[in-house]
């Protein structure tokens, strides 16, 4: 952001001004008029109130890439409910797979008994290796589906691909777009096209800017919102698995004042850390958590160290339910 | 960590049950005894439990490289007070630099009325730029601690130098190692042989097994106690100025059972977003909050953004006293 | 790597040989017969010279997670010619985007001219703002085909869509998977089934395992050799666009022995340093190198500021021709 | 880089004139005078060059943080030698550990009948455990002057702490820091002060212009010049152990003109790879290598994995000696 000085300004005293603001601020020096330049990262200050700094003559910046993001609610519909600042914490909870319709039953029914919301559960399963489960397909989305209405559910999963976003928006309340799709911009378009709420989860290493950018395809191509779902970024310390990054979820919800949502399961891959997380995640601005749950985790297709356990996740809803994100 | 079976072990049921304990197992092949390899960064299980395992014959690890550590309790004295698991979460509070004794001296009271237990501040300031202000030296140290005592609050500062380390122990409570320095070994040496506590900060890229060989260092050279202090890392989204890492944070409270403390300033750079990641820090598993504040931020000689006004500190030390680490 | 010795085997001394062969070793304590464990990074040495050791009984590691790539020769049919050791290092250059009959046809005469082998250039482009042009589709195809078949020149352009892999398939002699499309595992899928060489871009935050796992993908379902291409990956310092992984050229051209070309015109973003790096990927191993090439930088459609111009290119291409990737 | 244009000018016209000379160019909306913000990290071009452009009205830029740098020649006395743009290839060798008067005579024999300029070795080691061996000090320093000056070598070794600087200065030709020190600050003023020229190693996840940076601490502190040593950052992979960042290496060397050296010994940690990368590192602008060699790599006291083997680097020298940096 570009801060231009009135020649007779006193430059030391409206740098003084814009740091008392929070603003990381350069001087450049070889302008026709004295200016300053202020990182994008730093606070943000209304034009307007940068404009009423003795001495600031014109505030430039570029335009907005995302101005359909920029105008979105702070919450919005996300299938059978209300998801964001001011409505209470949103919990998401079902299997990493989908293995067989007494596993989804069972599992919808011990979460729905703790006032979870809405059942996750993959159908068509993203996975590193061609040899690994792969998901059990449309047979999944229906087991899903029939689960989750036997509980008033709502139901969230993900989709592959540009040519099954008809058949899941067919079974699923919210549509996810994975961390290895975010910049798939094939599917964002097929997907944003079927006109459901979109859980957009963060790419390994995208940036904050870029996940707006994907919010913004979204948005563009027809879906009517968008939810933001950090899930761990790729970082350079194999002590974790993922890196949460917890401040970009406070950046989303309190500077840019988007839905946003944690996935702790697979931010970490191991269990015993997710209630620190999850806690953790909600203190800094998360409207709602998506986590994993399995009734026998040794057995589990996918993901099994990862899945909390009954008990587990009774615990945890326990400690989170009832939560309101503050305004 | 390595699982030998014996010969007419069912390996495929020691593997769901290692799954079930949240292990991550891969499958050895050609071994004269059927294998597996379960990674280091996966859920920790008592050597005794994993062989109480039906068909386990051995368990083999490499020895710890941190065994003073290990050893390292989780609650530990911290200049007048404890700080760890089981203690009420510890405060340090003050400005970047310390400018002037009336400066140092204001701020000490307006924290100590909060219930701020130890005063932080710089006097000697590692700055990226040779050219920017590098702290007032030996006379700050001075005007520090008798702040700090007339409002009976501890000290803790840096020590950027090892001949400068007894120096600083002649006034400091607790002697702070800066991030750039965790791997300055002479430094470490130097500043262990004083006897006092020491805060640890993380390196930049860092691994927390880097940074616990590190705390490794100063037990072995002679500090009584070493508490860790995540203050951001570096990764690839300029976003946010640094990486908060509460992964790591929970990690070293629930895992290593280590004293561990967060510098949220640091981490952002900015001051708008320190309430909601110092939130996320208790609720992650830190001990303690170190919080820079200012009563002047536009006129602050250094980090002037992310410098605490003095009503955003005191509501959010209203928030997060009286909060005791779980046990 | 498991290496278990036999219990009356010197330890010491299998250490000793295992580190003088280029291998990282960890001590194992615990195990029923003495254990040494090797990382999976450290040198490659046949499983036999490990048991030729003295005292070593056994050699014991996880499967390989992709044998079809291990199985890849490494030089490959790729279009109109072969790539990889023993060839002449292969060039693909053309614009970013194909922007009109005119102007591909332009490019295709000059670069024939200096002996470049394929022509690439984008008809679907991957843009992170919906509002960037999104290249001229199928009429895009059209011309690359006829200008590349008029100079004799393969083929080589991006798929973004599972559904368009039949139509592009029908134009171009080398199907592209972009950076952030190479976990897209539907299109992996639709592009394979093809049955053209896969040029499979590095995903920004991908590992080389990933990498390679990925190029399974292909290869499992149908496509009859892959070759990797690096083109930078996500680093933490803006100094430079992205961060050009030559030493992951190096580990795919001389331990893995996959076919690799390096695109440093999407690495660094900027036309200045690319003649450098070229030479530099083609010393680490690379089998070939892919160079956007524009007439007039100024008004490219996209990616201008890193398009050679004519010049520029025909002196980077004089350098490098004829060179040969040593065997 | 702040370019602001006339009132009357052609702002598109301009644009397209900035991305032909290889610029990042943004616009800014809401100045007094249209105005386009240009990346620092893309191309450099002159300011009088911009001027120059039709519609151009003024320049501005933060002043360089680094004046000494800037002006530091491409090519700089380095203990015997000259170092730099337009001087051949500098080549370093020696053991990771000087670890008796034997082997270092030994070595310093071989090397010197190679070519190689200077003897690097260790004295002083920095080690992430406490519990490793940390150098034979004093002696060692003795040694390696001994047996570099039989054989007309220069010296190259590491300072770990201020109170040595004077101790090894008097041994040494060339003071090293390490990647773990460039931001200890205490260290980079003692050791500059000693006159010397410095060998400075990048941090493993220093940016390029925190770098320079400290460079500039060295330089204003007395050091007649500093000469970059990139030994590989911290990357999200574990394929190889750092990631040698040649990208970075070509900007000093092409862009901010700065005399550069690669260490791909500690990049790599194994010697396989070291050829390819060394060669490669010469083609990107490096005009040195500093290069681990050991007589028995099996049992060298640290970083035996890594070190070439007497023929390996015989193999080596010959492939890059004579090569003359281009200017």
């Amino acid at each position: 952001m570009l801060v231009t000085l009135r020649p007779e300004a006193n430059r030391a005293a409206v740098e003084r001004e814009l740091v008392a603001h929070g603003l990381w601020v350069t001087r450049l020096e070889g302008s026709s008029r004295p200016a300053l330049w202020v990182e994008p990262q730093s606070a943000q200050l209304a034009r307007e109130d940068l404009l009423a700094i003795d001495g600031v003559e014109s505030v430039a910046a570029p335009a907005s890439a995302h101005p359909r993001i920029d105008a979105q609610p702070a919450c919005v519909p996300f299938g059978p409910i209300r998801l964001g600042t001011g409505a209470p914490a949103v919990l998401i909870a079902g299997p990493c797979s989908v293995e067989s319709p007494e596993q989804i039953r069972r599992i919808a029914e011990r979460v729905a008994g703790l006032g979870v919301q809405l059942l996750r559960g993959g159908a068509f399963k993203p996975r590193t290796s061609p040899y690994a489960f792969q998901g059990h397909g449309e047979a999944a989305l229906g087991w899903l589906r029939d689960a989750a209405t036997a509980h008033a559910l709502g139901v969230v999963t993900e989709v592959m691909s540009p040519a099954d976003a008809r058949l899941v928006a067919s079974y699923a309340d919210v549509l996810q777009i994975g961390s290895r799709n975010m910049q798939n911009f094939a599917l964002l378009r097929a997907v944003a096209a079927e006109g459901r709420p979109i859980l957009l989860k963060r790419g390994m290493s995208a940036s904050v800017e870029e996940w707006l950018l994907a919010g913004e395809y979204c948005l563009h191509h027809g879906a009517p919102n968008v939810v933001f779902c950090e899930r761990g970024i790729r970082g350079f310390d194999p002590s974790t698995r993922n890196l949460l990054d917890l401040g970009a979820v406070a950046l989303l919800a309190h500077v840019h004042h988007q839905p946003v949502i944690v996935d702790p399961s697979h931010a970490l891959g191991r269990r015993d850390l997710i209630p620190a997380l999850s806690r953790a995640a909600i203190a800094a601005g998360a409207a709602g958590l998506m986590l994993e749950t399995h009734d026998d985790p040794g057995s589990a297709l996918s993901d099994g160290p990862q899945a909390l356990t009954g008990p587990m996740l009774a615990d945890l809803v326990r400690e989170v339910a009832g939560h309101e994100e503050a305004p």
